[in-house]
């Protein structure tokens, strides 16, 4: 059932001993998102622990320093930024159909929690850990303008993509008058910094790609022997999927990471025209218009094929 | 003679035929400062012609295609983001004594014009077009907002620079508000877009990079012989330097592009700590804290033994 902003806040006023869950492969909007509900909570004298199915990534170590984990028996289950309670990972099982209240932006979400906030047309659901905040505290602690501030840049990537609202710029705007200690560049740039192993992958995956569709879709294959050869950590790859999309020309970026053998984690990026969550959804998956994903089992050749095949329709709609 | 917003949009109010002059090598904010009070001035009924003494990018097509150049004498002469009347290339020396009016954001600034609009805190020089504009006109027209918006997107690297504040924020939140047609989202991207020659030169860089003082000062070295190796433009290393910056543990990022055999022009680019003006002003050179330049000749291992001490100097006086 989807709930208003006051009636979250209300819920949120009312509940103690809350578990907070992110989704599997967590990215920067889930783990700030939980991480800046920790410290909402916090403020208001409740207890909270936040799960992650998966390890949360080093490069959030700033984040999550600043976090007491505690041992106790939750009274509360809220999801962040999880669209799906399949995407809770190895959480789904304990904790997938008790989820009291989610927090999301997805508008994929399956509503399969008792009360869901949901505000479709926020860049990243920090937007609305951020409007929680307000009007629960009148304005963030310089803890919780950190997270929101990273969840915004991560999902935005760093006001770039078309998510990006005035009200994503204003958010920005009052953090950075009401909260002058965080240091936002620092976090902008932080999230940008890229280990000498992240920097090999690019180079490589940019070498490898290949080009279809008049040169309008790139596709970077990255498999288990590569990952191998180059000695690389699967956190070098994080967020990786955006770089195609920097090539002059390209309309959908397509990156494949072999996962076992011939099983790949596809991730998909577009420029404004084409639905790429439509595109995943096809094959089982889903996401945001411009950014999305699923998973396909098969060789990669036969997957490119299948994939580029359904990139051309979807621009053939558009050029219609 | 330093004047105030007020003042300023008296005298434009008051002007007419108008040269509207940019830096040399001129880089997104120069431009979009020259085009947007292009428009602004057209929206008073007055006419304007932009002028520089280097080639527009290509890349900037989408702001110059709005624009009709006109052959007319001019009455008055307006310099934009153009700290230093040298700056102004091979335009200085017709017109460098007789500037009216310059509109800029360098804390350098020399107030070589008659009277110097300066606010030394704006993350971009488009940030005081903005400002004119709405003096002037109530709200930018969309021309004017597209101007604006890539002004600001280069100058602070898409808000990620620790030159942008809150009021950065405020002006794209304004601009998506009141000009919702332009689209803020395909500019961004297309300021990042790169051309094939541009990823193979960034490869190279990253490839050839040289590690100074516990690695945290990254050199690049551009030499005549690697350009003509892989055929790149110069257009291919617009706004190069930054990529230094994104390697782990950087703090100084060093990038040296040879204009003619042992003459260099040095690109400076610095995380917080470090104030790359006053190494830049050593050589004879300057521009703002975290991004400067200067001009140097000598062999590419003399000059950078040079440069590298003296930010050797800056990071011991940080850390004492």
């Amino acid at each position: 059932m989807q709930i208003t902003l006051k009636q979250t806040t209300d819920f949120l006023r009312n509940c103690d001993n809350v578990y907070i869950l992110t989704h599997q492969s967590p990215d920067g909007d889930t783990i700030c998102s939980a991480y800046g509900l920790y410290h909402i909570l916090a403020q208001l004298g409740k207890r909270s622990k936040v799960l992650c199915s998966d390890e949360i990534p080093a490069r959030y170590d700033f984040i999550t320093s600043k976090y007491h984990d505690e041992d106790f028996e939750p009274e509360c289950i809220i999801a962040v930024d999880v669209a799906d309670r399949n995407l809770l990972g190895s959480l789904n099982e304990k904790y997938g159909d008790r989820v009291n209240l989610c927090i999301d932006h997805h508008i994929s979400n399956l509503d399969y929690a008792e009360k869901t906030y949901l505000v479709s047309n926020a860049a990243a659901n920090c937007e609305n850990i951020y409007k929680v905040a307000v009007e629960l505290l009148g304005k963030c602690t310089d803890d919780i303008a950190e997270c929101v501030y990273t969840g915004i840049v991560t999902d935005s990537g760093c006001f770039k993509y078309s998510c990006t609202t005035s009200e994503t710029h204003l958010i920005a705007a009052h953090l950075m008058t009401d909260n002058s200690d965080v240091n936002y560049s620092w976090i902008s740039r932080h999230m940008d910094i890229k280990s000498k192993g992240r920097i090999m992958a690019e180079q490589e995956i940019l070498k490898r790609a290949e080009y279809f569709l008049d040169d309008t879709c790139a596709v970077a294959c990255i498999t288990l022997d590569m990952m191998n050869q180059l000695n690389l950590k699967s956190s070098d790859l994080e967020g990786i999927a955006g770089i195609l999309m920097q090539i002059e020309n390209i309309k959908v970026g397509i990156t494949m990471k072999e996962k076992s053998e011939n099983v790949f984690k596809i991730s998909l990026r577009s420029a404004d025209e084409v639905n790429v969550s439509e595109v995943c959804k096809t094959f089982g998956g889903g996401g945001h218009v411009n950014a999305a994903g699923c998973k396909i089992s098969g060789t990669a050749d036969e997957i490119i094929k299948k994939l580029v095949a359904e990139i051309k329709l979807k621009l053939q709609e558009k050029s219609d």
